[in-house]
């Protein structure tokens, strides 16, 4: 009827150049639009997405031009803003009304737009404050530190990592206290305080973090599957430890540790 | 016209129900259908797409049923089978006439079958020879090792990782020679070769890989973006180190080194 299909391969790259060079231009002739679209996408860590929507109920209920879409992943929730106007910077500037709105009700949670990820966020914020980090992982197996590397530039940032997967590691080169380890586990407040402190000092880092944790299939040292203590020290100012009872399966529990540990990061470092 | 259309949801979870639940059925119904369809994936590694099917180009000239699909993948090339029969029995029976006819080719490269993936096959075979490992990451920040501790049971066999993003971290933890540091440079084979000794002896393992080289965007000690070392140190046996030139981005320079890095300890352990 009045109906065009459009069907697009799914190899991501095939996709985009026919939906570049063939289906845009298409349909801006086919629309005899002039009208400029844009949009960008506003990230937050820390609140759920039904928190998120909850906050911003009234200003979801009236959109229509910004068009505003929450969407959950994996390591947050981000909000996509669309705008519609007959030039740029008009778009813009209704984008940027409405970001103002949402920021004065859940800014505690917003740490970047568009393709600024967490590590970038994080390797930025170091980088001001002159950090160097290292980190102690058990559960997380280097995901941590692999991942801030994983940022152009993190060699101004990262000293390294300690990944102390058995127990030989977190005792022969961490250092860890045989008192802790014999009388608390290495899956403890107290074993993750200790990781987390003598990685700084072995590495000569302003920061130390650390993960340890069961990330399953089967529990440790009568610990169940997803308890997971995460440490920060950052040299004269702070100490702290947290302790997680994560769900899902073994991959599951160790990105949502390392999210989580970013997050803790990000706080202490805003 | 005689054309059925099936529109499925992009979100993979729904695709995947409705798929199972509704689509399947309709079409085995549609399609009056008692066949058995069967299929499995056969992985290689160090053989590029265009070699394998060069190898097996009679082979796959001539291939009805089962059908046989090569595909590049990150970490390698997979061929998937695919057999049509009256029973599983028979289905089975067909692929497996297949698979023994292209492993009598190509089989020094074959690794695995379905979802065994290197980092599985790897974790296996360590297990089989009671082989403890340790890794000393520089440019691969750790991604080595967690991709192997991301396999279940990776305790029995993972000593852990020193992750000396820094120099000061080889100097001070991986105790890497001044001489080699001064003269040869951090991305040399004399630098990899200690990392991978220091790091099996530092961690009471019986195996120690390195990787070390330039991830980019910029260049290092004078060394070109790509350039990567990675050596193994197998206690008692073997010691080996190789120079490889990688081209990519930042990210696909670390994943091929780790991917390669697989590649040589898997060989090192048939």
């Amino acid at each position: 009827q009045d109906t065009t299909w459009v069907f697009l391969p799914g190899v991501p790259r095939e996709m985009k150049s026919m939906l570049l060079e063939q289906v845009l231009p298409y349909l801006r002739k086919a629309l005899k639009q002039n009208d400029v679209i844009k949009s960008y996408i506003l990230r937050f860590i820390g609140i759920g997405e039904s928190q998120l929507e909850y906050e911003l109920k009234d200003i979801l209920d009236k959109q229509q031009n910004p068009t505003i879409a929450p969407l959950a992943q994996d390591s947050g929730v981000i909000i996509r803003l669309t705008a519609k106007a007959s030039s740029e910077i008009n778009a813009f500037k209704l984008l940027d009304r409405v970001k103002e709105e949402i920021l004065s009700r859940v800014g505690d949670y917003y740490y970047g737009m568009d393709d600024e990820t967490l590590e970038h966020v994080i390797n930025t914020k170091l980088k001001e404050k002159q950090h160097k980090i290292a980190s102690a992982e058990s559960l997380t197996g280097g995901k941590f530190i692999e991942k801030l590397i994983s940022v152009p530039g993190a060699s101004e940032v990262c000293r390294g990592s300690i990944v102390c997967y058995d127990t030989s590691v977190k005792r022969d080169i961490l250092k860890i206290s045989n008192e802790t380890i014999e009388k608390q586990g290495t899956i403890s407040k107290e074993c993750a305080l200790e990781m987390s402190k003598n990685v700084a000092d072995l590495l000569d880092a302003s920061i130390g973090i650390s993960f340890t944790g069961v990330a399953g299939p089967d529990s440790t040292e009568g610990k169940q599957v997803g308890t997971v203590y995460i440490s920060i020290y950052i040299r004269n100012n702070k100490h702290i430890v947290h302790k997680y009872e994560f769900s899902g399966n073994r991959d599951r529990i160790r990105d949502r540790a390392v999210i989580k540990g970013n997050e803790l990061l990000l706080n202490l470092l805003k």
